[in-house]
């Protein structure tokens, strides 16, 4: 099995030097004490969530007499994870959570979820969807369903997709029916639910998107419910069966410990449930859910991109092929510097964005709520998508035994994969990040984007990156003239050229952020580092080389890809295929 | 599980139209020969090779009472493959083969391959070890072993990983001391050797490198042995255990249906092998079968690639998603035609390596010598890489479905990805091509392509393929800057920048040759499509598009690939890691 490694230098870089975290007065906490946390968190993860990874992933979910049974090292992670507070880590403290910035929760649960993503499911969606009940559930749902979610007792599911409504929500079957007493009853089916069912939990409390019978067509006929597996009485005790049925548990490629299940509702009998937010209103009731999702595939390739990382690290540090050490062949050293800037660059992206949401609060300015949604589709697509790369990448550098299963890298590569898939492909979210969040919004919040990354590129050392400057200008430049070619289409109603070139516009854009987010850690490392000797001094000298090692091998591509955009394309569908 | 589909018109349009192997008077036979042998070999891999691959992944191989057996479907696909004289295809007469063109049997074998790659990795094993007996064994083992081996009795292997060897080769430990009658006594372990032992065959012939008492250190060392799991007699009869233990099999992401084994030699009684070519001379005789190796490692990617995006094609014509089918959505038809362009041009591109090996006969000029060895680490590195992330690809064309198992293509994700790693990892491809294939070469055999690409080029329409052309021509002005740079480099005895960009430079000229062959298709293609009509004028008019989307999506990025060479590269070794 390869080694644990969590680059807490790196993360406390992000928080302290770059995202300055102790600004913020109302967590009450200081440099030390996050770093307390920090330490202890990681301990945890290495010490129980690690172990677990490889066993989880072999044994994978079993149907035992018609329940779902996931694997038996899970139950003592899941225990210490909530008996330890690390699950109400970032709830706000009224009901029963420990706050703490965005920032430095999202490192945390980067660290987790890196160590066994398939398992960090369970406790991550019942997380987003006590999200939803906490923001727009009933005093009943937040006594009696969120109170028992806090402490573990109960696990939460989203449940959107059907087998003809995949990325096409607003074609789901699934319908309410309303009965006496404010309740719904449910029928329909749904495939794919992750956490769909498991004996982690006691009862599964399942946010569902079905029709009502003034429902119309697509996603506007939708409202959600909450509906779970066994019925709740108007105690709160748990009552008998409210007839959900797991009617298969997937076999996949990877996150093999997640259960994805196929569940019938009222099909056994009849399902309740009761709506939440309004009707009709169910598609932006769950995307308070969806959003948090969308963020946490990032996180996903972020975190495991950069474990897999790692564990390259270390074994290219000890193979020796060729009389010397694999780290100091140049292929191989060139192959690490890239994985290294890939992944400490979706770091540097992931925290930043999740400081956000405290800078929302702090300053009230709805500049940073569109910057919110700009970068969400980034961190979900480019994240997944590089993760799962630089997976590869590692598997690559480990040789055959990357291939076998020793190590554990291969996993990664498997278990990775899903994440450019659910939650929205990343097709999906490259639609929506030019057509929503750039086109729809009129630009606002690209134009926010730019004035902060140029505020940046003005701060850069001359000297020193005097390379990378010069093409982040014509990067800049490109960005320009690709967005106006897509508004200029727009414009002339040619929409199908526009959607043409999401995926490739959307990389444009990650690439660009991406490495404005490692500019201003080189910016800051180099500033800091004539007072500094030693490691810290090596640390941040690594800081400067992620720069511009992304710039020369990555970012570079930006011009290319403009080039796709703008002078190389024909029009998609009028080529024969 | 998905269907199978073979794109036997883009075949035969290489080997008639591109290639025009009826020009071959060696083989007697005409173009409906050729067609009749494609069909019918099509014909097998559809219901007998296909049919094997999903259950013979899901069962594996299994060590019983120590000895190694595979999946209980590969039994009769092995038999069916012999019987119908298959295997034989390719081989020449005098040994009972089937003499064709290369690019004929390479084109069938890559049929197998798609459609079980696993499986088909234990004849094209035994048949690169049948080529190295043919060209150095001895008339014992002509007579006795290979006359086995054709049958399909026996099967062949080559054993050259040890735990501490792997790229470097030259550190191996295995030995090999003389004993009487001309046999040597061989003791050592060796690692992830592929169809090491299984039931398919009654006797496995490994080929074995080992350092005699004489042989020094390194590759220079090292000699070549014959050296089978039961003694052969000498009258070729089978005899007693050969003393040659399978030790482990290993588990893997993918190719779950080859056994990959752990090998010990001489542990439990004396093992006997022969010397086969001459001492201290095994790792150029052993090249025999590794330049097959490699070369089937593109084919392997090749062919899982393009059978990974048939699949996808079927789908997104079928799932209707938001109203229409998913090939009419903008963005997912631009990844289809991504997917075609890259998959027709690495059979493009396997194809015409193939048929160098007739030109090397034909017309006896070393020049094509030169050239199948310049492409075969490009064939080698660039199909098995692409061939991976066009799997990829046609998994993320299925969405949720694609990443569960029922479609079979997250298959072809695990078992496409060990084609980059073994026969010598693709770093290793692009370290021989950068330092031996060019600079060692004085650049002679890069100069006979040079002007072969600029021939084609010479021939294409300005008008249909301006952006193109012009594209090309940048490429090949900056193919010439980035070689004089490397060479520049060199000169001044600054290898370990040389080989910095190695991987570069490799995916550079990888993606000028393919562009090359998928150009030439266009030419070729736009003669012939004045005079078609219906399904064949929209095949011609499809081979125009791969050229174009190969241009806009893969090439144009040589202009960038080109910059991280000359412009942006700060010395690896230097950069703190």
């Amino acid at each position: 099995m390869g080694k644990y490694h969590a680059d807490l230098r790196d993360i406390q870089f992000n928080l302290f030097d770059v995202l300055n975290i102790t600004r913020l007065p109302q967590f009450g906490l200081e440099e030390g004490d996050y770093k307390g946390i920090l330490d202890e968190y990681s301990k945890f993860v290495e010490n129980e969530i690690f172990p677990s990874r490889e066993p989880s992933d072999v044994h994978g979910v079993k149907m035992v007499d018609g329940n779902v049974k996931v694997a038996p090292e899970l139950h003592s992670v899941q225990k210490g994870f909530h008996d330890n507070g690390w699950f109400a880590l970032g709830f706000p403290a009224d009901i029963g959570g420990t706050p703490v910035p965005e920032a430095l929760y999202t490192a945390c649960m980067s660290l987790a979820t890196g160590a066994n993503c398939a398992w960090m499911m369970y406790p991550g969606l019942s997380r987003a969807a006590m999200n939803v009940i906490r923001l727009k559930g009933t005093e009943f749902m937040k006594t009696h369903i969120m109170s028992k979610m806090v402490t573990g007792e109960w696990g939460g599911t989203m449940c959107l997709t059907e087998a003809g409504a995949g990325s096409d929500v607003g074609a789901l079957k699934t319908t309410a029916k309303p009965l006496s007493g404010g309740k719904y009853a449910i029928k329909g089916a749904k495939i794919f639910i992750s956490s769909g069912e498991s004996d982690l939990y006691s009862n599964n409390i399942h946010l569902v998107l079905a029709r009502t019978p003034g429902g119309g067509e697509g996603t506007k006929g939708i409202s959600l419910f909450v509906v779970p597996r066994f019925k709740i009485n108007d105690d709160g005790s748990m009552g008998a069966t409210n007839h959900v049925q797991c009617s298969k548990v997937e076999h996949k490629m990877g996150i093999h410990a997640s259960a994805t299940c196929e569940l019938q509702f009222g099909q056994t009998g009849e399902t309740e449930g009761w709506m939440i937010g309004e009707e009709f209103e169910g598609m932006s009731t769950m995307f308070i859910m969806m959003n948090e999702a969308r963020l946490y595939c990032g996180i996903q390739g972020e975190s495991q991109g950069n474990l897999a990382y790692h564990m390259a690290d270390k074994y290219v540090r000890e193979r020796v092929q060729f009389g010397k050490e694999l780290i100091l062949h140049p292929d191989i050293r060139r192959n690490l510097l890239r994985m290294r800037a890939m992944g400490r660059g979706m770091r540097a992206l992931c925290m930043y964005t999740a400081d956000l949401f405290d800078k929302v609060h702090e300053t009230g300015d709805h500049k940073y709520e569109g910057l919110i949604g700009l970068l969400t589709p980034i961190c979900k697509a480019y994240c997944s998508e590089q993760g799962f790369q630089v997976a590869v990448e590692s598997l690559q550098a480990h040789g055959g035994y990357g291939y076998c299963t020793e190590y554990g890298v291969e996993q990664f590569v498997r278990d990775t994969k899903i994440a450019t898939i659910y939650e929205g492909t990343n097709g999906i979210q490259a639609i929506d990040f030019v057509m929503r969040k750039i086109l729809k919004d009129g630009g606002k919040s690209i134009t926010a984007l730019s004035a902060e990354i140029i505020a940046t590129v003005g701060k850069l050392d001359d000297a020193t990156f005097k390379k990378e400057k010069e093409l982040f200008g014509k990067v800049l430049m490109s960005a320009q003239s690709t967005m106006q070619h897509l508004s200029g289409l727009a414009q002339k109603n040619q929409f199908s050229l526009v959607l043409q070139h999401c995926t490739d516009f959307l990389q444009f854009a990650s690439q660009m952020v991406v490495a404005w987010r490692l500019m201003e850690s080189a910016e800051i490392a180099q500033q800091k580092l004539a007072s500094t000797t030693g490691d810290e001094k090596k640390y941040l000298e690594s800081k400067m080389v992620d720069f511009k090692i992304y710039c020369s091998h990555y970012l570079v591509h930006n011009l290319s890809i403009a080039k796709t955009i703008t002078d190389l394309s024909d029009d998609v569908s009028a080529l024969e295929l």
